[in-house]
Formats: structure tokens, C-alpha cells, sequence
């Protein structure tokens, strides 16, 4: 069966050029925006037009944040005034109308914040430069460890009293092109404007500080919070012929940040979803139990998507079997990660390994799933959480920044990464996890 | 030991670097051109530079192949002239001056033209137009199985009077851009005139046959073979401390076709060997046996500096232990392939695999190897070779063609390899292949 699957996948595939309509003919579509409206409606489309057994959407009402013009930064040294560039993150406030300038303190901690107190900090720009550790392997684990000053960098130093934040764009490489990404401000302490600064422009700021610790740097923004609006998952359905009320879920999410076209975060996610059971319909499978392809919303700035597919969930007294979430970018596949097996489970997975290895997607390891499924663990206990685990090395480059185009995705991975998940599904709709696969 | 590897190699690694001045500094560099020669004296400075015990050079009398002016093809469909995109075969002959116009017949294989035969063949132009089997996880196995059309496909055409040769390009890709490479003629037969055609003009050639059987193809290259040039392999080693007359050589070839940058094919493959040497020299290794980094000439169109390494080292008596050629591009390592070891041998690589598996370089296989260090095996009988493996999804979207591009490496990725491969070294001149590891 799993021949069959890649078979169909590599020679039929769809997800490719899926995809290369949702980044050409819809684009960016941060939540809240035309665009992530346009993105459901025909995410719907397709779903029908697969013929899936039911296709429906589910109502969420997400944050609409908007960028504004485009932002502007300078590093005024002495009368020396250098362009850089820099992009608001997301869920920032603006600037005032004119602008901030300031003089810059570099720091590569949020403990740092602490030891040098108000005194120093205050009324400054405070400028988070600690790199991603290039020494991991998996270049999650970089972005894990360095993520913290964009996350909680802003409201920790806003207790401070500084004027803005810099912070390093969140990347392994060392470009022009700021990264975003959201951050969140601590709803008791006071929203200072933050944006993300190239790695480039960073290093560069960096060394002209070490010259001249005075040099000012003046940034402006106008990003914007609007009212909630009203959007929804997508969601369709193989059903399940013996256990129609017992799910296993595949999904991604449908939003993307706003600078290019969420080609990897997370356009190959939500095709190879839908793409994963396109496949098993193409290949006439009926599914012991209810198999879903979702697109989520909402991932990016406030995971209400996920929030409410697991509440759904509850309410309607679903049974989830497994979850799985593919926001790793479309990658060529590895493996899964799995959080909620016993021990005997994960021995089980041994055998899973061995079908999987001519695939080259065997490394089946404890621990994994996402944000968007996660809310699932608590809503529907005994729900098996995975995450699609693909080559990571590329990821970072173009994370939430303007080259997250079609361009860089490639069309054999991504169809790797589809099949690969729709033989999960298959293996687990036949044998769940019992010893008995 | 692997730890320190990596650290050093993800922190301060140079083979991005340097193959960014290899691609752009000085570009193609096909055998016999003078980009060829700067290429040789360029890399000997690198050696030279990063104080290796001995860099030397090792003369080889290579082809010298020029392609001439870009070459040009036209569908001539009744009135409609279409025009697409060829590239002249490596060492093919040129069309006569005015180019070939002829009606074409469209082959799957090499076998069709016994069927055929000389009444429905002569005059006309041969277009094997055989696709990738896309149901390879592995692409090298899609190339190596579409592989005759280009590399024998002409010399088969030859006897049956055709005029000319055109050929798919081998790509996994539906693209404009035509892939080149060597073909090979028979040294008793007639050499007529080839060309790779773009895959997109490929498909739409095919589709237009089909509605017009005798509509007619015109090309035109004036590609020729010039006199042999001498050349040479570049050579750096860390002599042994206990055996200094046995030997463990890393290297890929510094020729390429000349359509591009020869950036993956085999940029990567040279500057990822001499790194690996440069990692061990980094950390004060002190090797037991001779390391050598070799950057082999002439892959491309005649392997004559593999083969006239192999020579030298027979010549000399070197005892070869092992020989890694990389040279299947520069994406994230998955492992290696091997050759010559015993059954006992390949199952002592399990303690090595399971060293390598944090870093994702573990699948060590039986079977490896690669065109510039297989003349080794015989002139130096006991020789283990091995070839790095890495992720082959992309590699022939590019391969031969205009888009083998310094932009399409990835520095991770690179760095990845040559980490892999100086652990590699690390483990052979430690423990060699015996049970004892």
C-alpha cells in the first residue's frame, strides 16, 4: 500500500501546483485580511472538488493586524545615516507618527535587562542581537533557544521604560531580508513599538556600536490592531466506514505572515494535508475511521484555529485517534514525531520504521506535534499528537520573511512529505498503535 | 570527536565561501578551458593556504571540448516556426553549417530503433523523449534509467543513417532549460550531431507530433573537439604520523559543463573534500595514515584524472585504505555508500551509524562509490570506496544545466557534508574497517 501511495503521489501529484495557486493567485493572508478569506473560500473549493465526503467550515472569529506602510529604519552615526532594513513584528504597536530615535543598547539575554535596570534603559532602543547557535543540527532547536527575545523580548524591556525594540531576525543565515513573526506583550505592561532588523543590518549595527556606543537609531512603523473578524477553519472529510465518530487529523495552517506568500509556512502544509487525503480517495481507500484534512487559521498571531477545532471537538464528543500537523516547511520528509504514546508504543513504532525506510522517512521519534493541534491534547484525551519532521536546514533562510516564495519550494519534496503522511494516516486507520501492528 | 567536527565546521566553516569565489570568480570550467587552468592554480593556492603538509599537482592530458556559439532549434510546423531551447551533447560533432532540417521521430528507447530500422530512420532527426520514472524515491536511479538515450542513444542512431539527435533532457524537472552532458560515440561508427532539448519543449514537441507526424525540426551548433590540453589534478595532504605511505583520499572533480557555475556539479564536491581535510587540520588532528584532498579533472567528458590518479598511486605503491568521492551535490548528508567491504565489515558500521545519527549522516550502505575514484579498485586492490549520499530530490533540476548556480547551494547543507565527511576520515584512520571498531 505505501508503493501505492508514493506511486500516486509522484506521478499524479496535485499538491505543487495547488500550492502555486495559493501563493500566485491569493498571495500573503494574514488573519483578518481579504486575502485569508479569498484563501478559505477556495480552500473549500478544492476540498469539494475532490469530492471528499463532507466539506464544511468552522466559524472563528481571529486578531486583524495590520502592517501599514512599509516601515523604515537609519542608523544615524555622527552625520553617516544608514538605511536599514526592518520589519514590524507582528502584534506591535506603532511608532509615534514621527518616528523614535534613540540611542541603542545592545544586549544578547532578556536577563541582561535586569542587571543594567531602568536607570540605563530608559528611553533607549533596546537591541536583542544574540544569533541563532549554528552548532544544532536541527535548526528548530536554534530558533527555540534564540526565540525568546522576540516572543518576550518587547514586554520584558517594556518594563523598563525604553523607547522600542530591534530584534535580530530570527534566521541561520546572514541576509538582507527581515524576518517577522509575532510577539506578545504582557497585557498588564506597556505596549512599546518592535520590529525585526536583517541579520545583515544587525551585524552591521553591531560593529558601528562598538566604534561609537552613541550612534542613535531612528525607526518607524505604523502597524495597527483592528477589530476582531470573523473567519473560519477549513475542513474535510473521508468518512469512516466502521468508526465514523473516531477521527485522525491532517493538517496545517491556512494564514501566513504578510511579507511574501507562506509558500513553506505553511502553503506546503495545508496542500500536502489536503494533498495526504486526496491520495488515499484517488487510490479508492475507505477509511476505517473519519480521516480530516484541516486548514487551520490563525497559527501565526493567536492559534484561535486550533483553539477552536479542539473545542469543536469536545462539544461534539469526538473520539481523536491521532493528529497530525505538517508547519515545518515542505521539506524532504524524515520522519514523525510522536507525543502521547506509552513506551510499548514507541517500540511499536519499530516496525512502522522498517516500512518506512525505503521511503527515506523513518525516523519515528518520541516527542512532536504543533501549535495548532496541540489544544487537542487537553480536549480530547488519549489523542496521539504528530508532527511531519522535514530536513530543517533551509527553513530559517526564508521563515517569515520576503522569500517565502513558490520558488523555493521543490516539488519532489513536497510530494514526499504528502505520501509520507498519508501512509501514517493508512498505517494508523488499519492498525492504530496497539502491539498489534 | 564528531561533536568538535561539527561545532567547528556549522561555527567557522569556509567551503561556502570558497565556492562562492570557485562559482563566481571564476565560473565553468569544462577540461581544456582556460577557466579550467585558473580552477587548478586557484585551488592549489586554497590547499597552499590552509598549510597542508604537500600540495602538489599531478599532470593529465584532458579533451577539449568547446560548444561555439549558443545553439539554436526551431519546430518548423507547417508555417508556424517554434523556436526552443537545445543544448549541444558534450563531445558532440557539429550540424553541418546551415544547420539540419529534417522531419523527427519520437523514440522511447534504444530498442525502437532495431525495430524500425534503416528505411524509416535515415535522413530523419532520432528524439528519444523517455521522462524520469518519477516513482524513484532516489533520483540518481530516474537518471541512471533514462541515462542511455543520452549516452549511447546517439552512437545507436548513428548506424541507422539519421541525421541528427535530439534528446529529453535528463531532469526531474519541466522546465526551459536544457541539461547537457557527454555522450558517447562509437570509435567505428558515424558521429552525428546531438542536442539536449529543454523538457518543457520536450513535452511540446511530442504533443505536436502527434498532430502533425511530418512536421520538421531545424538545429544548429557548431560545437567542435580541439586538440588534448594538458591539465592536472590538484592534490593536499596531512601526512600520517604511523603510516605515511597509506592513504585515505576525499575529493570531487573541479571541471564542469559549461552552461552554468558548476556549483553543485561539483563545486560543492571539491570545496566540501578540502574542507573535510581543513576541519581535521582546524582541530590539531594528527592522522595516522595520509589524508588527501584531491580535486580530480575531466569527470565530465573523459575521467581522465581518476583514472590517472589511480595510475600514480599503483606507479608508487601507495597503499590505498579507503577513497570518499562526493559528488551527487551539496544538499544535507543522509550517509554513505560503500564498496569492498566484507559482510563482517558492513556489519561493524552499525557502531558508526549509530555515532552519525544525531547528526543525520547515518545511512551507511553497502554499494558506493563514484566515477573518479573507481579506477582505484583496480590499481590498488583492497581500496574501500565510498560515496556520500545526500538528499537527491533537487540535483537534477540542475544538473548540467544553466541553473547549477552558486544561489541553489545552501550553506548548511554544504557544511553538513563536509562535516560528515571529516568524521568519516576521523573514524577510518582511527579504526579502519576491522571488527575492532
Amino acid at each position: 500500500m505505501l508503493r501505492k501511495i508514493y506511486n500516486e503521489e509522484l506521478v499524479n501529484g496535485q499538491c505543487y501546483g495547488n500550492l502555486h495557486y495559493l501563493c500566485k493567485n491569493i498571495g500573503q493572508r494574514l488573519s483578518g485580511s481579504p486575502n485569508a478569506q479569498k484563501a478559505v473560500e477556495w480552500g473549500k473549493k478544492l476540498m469539494e472538488s475532490y469530492g471528499f465526503d463532507h466539506v464544511f467550515l468552522q466559524e472563528v472569529m481571529v486578531p486583524h493586524w495590520v502592517r501599514g506602510e512599509k516601515e523604515q529604519g537609519v542608523i544615524i552615526d555622527g552625520k553617516t545615516r544608514i538605511p536599514v532594513h526592518i520589519a514590524a513584528l507582528g502584534m506591535s504597536v506603532a511608532t509615534p507618527k514621527n518616528g523614535i530615535t534613540a540611542e541603542v543598547i545592545e544586549l544578547h539575554s532578556l536577563k541582561e535587562l535586569d542587571s543594567l535596570g531602568e536607570s540605563k534603559l530608559k528611553g533607549k532602543i533596546v537591541f536583542f542581537n544574540r544569533p541563532f547557535d549554528q552548532r544544532f543540527i536541527e535548526t528548530f532547536r536554534a530558533y527555540g533557544t534564540a526565540g525568546d527575545q522576540r516572543n518576550q523580548g518587547p514586554a520584558a524591556a517594556a518594563k523598563f521604560g525604553v523607547a522600542g525594540v530591534i530584534v535580530r531576525s530570527l534566521s541561520s543565515t546572514t541576509d538582507d531580508y527581515p524576518h517577522t513573526g509575532a510577539t506578545k506583550y504582557d497585557p498588564n505592561g506597556g505596549n512599546i513599538p518592535a520590529a525585526a532588523i536583517s541579520t545583515k543590518a544587525a551585524d552591521q549595527l553591531s560593529s558601528l556600536l562598538k566604534k561609537n556606543p552613541s550612534l542613535k537609531l531612528y525607526f518607524k512603523q505604523n502597524c495597527q490592531m483592528l477589530p476582531d473578524v470573523l473567519s473560519y477553519n477549513v475542513v474535510g472529510e473521508l468518512k469512516g466506514t466502521e468508526n465514523p465518530n473516531k477521527f485522525i487529523t491532517v493538517g496545517g495552517h491556512l494564514d501566513s505572515w504578510d511579507l511574501a506568500e507562506g509558500a513553506h509556512d505553511d502553503g506546503t502544509g495545508v496542500m500536502g494535508s489536503v494533498e495526504a487525503v486526496r491520495i488515499l480517495k484517488a487510490l479508492g481507500y475507505r477509511p476505517r475511521n473519519t480521516i480530516r484534512a484541516v486548514f487551520f487559521m490563525n497559527e501565526e498571531n493567536g492559534d484561535r484555529g486550533g483553539i477552536k477545532y479542539a473545542e469543536l471537538a469536545a462539544q461534539n464528543k469526538e473520539v481523536h485517534l491521532a493528529a497530525i500537523e505538517t508547519d515545518a516547511g515542505g521539506f524532504t520528509p524524515r520522519g514523525f514525531g510522536f507525543t502521547g504514546l506509552s513506551t510499548d508504543q514507541l517500540k511499536n513504532l519499530a516496525a512502522w520504521k522498517t516500512l518506512f525506510a525505503p521511503y527515506g522517512s523513518d525516523k519515528l521519534t518520541a516527542g512532536g506535534g504543533g501549535s495548532d493541534i496541540s489544544p487537542l491534547k487537553e480536549k480530547t484525551p488519549g489523542v496521539v499528537l504528530i508532527g511531519l519532521s522535514p530536513d530543517s536546514q533551509r527553513y530559517f533562510d526564508i521563515h517569515h520573511s520576503a522569500n517565502d516564495v513558490f520558488e523555493n519550494v521543490n516539488k519532489r519534496e513536497l510530494e514526499l512529505g504528502a505520501a509520507s503522511m498519508a501512509s501514517l494516516i493508512y498505517l494508523i486507520d488499519q492498525h492504530g498503535f496497539s502491539a498489534g501492528n
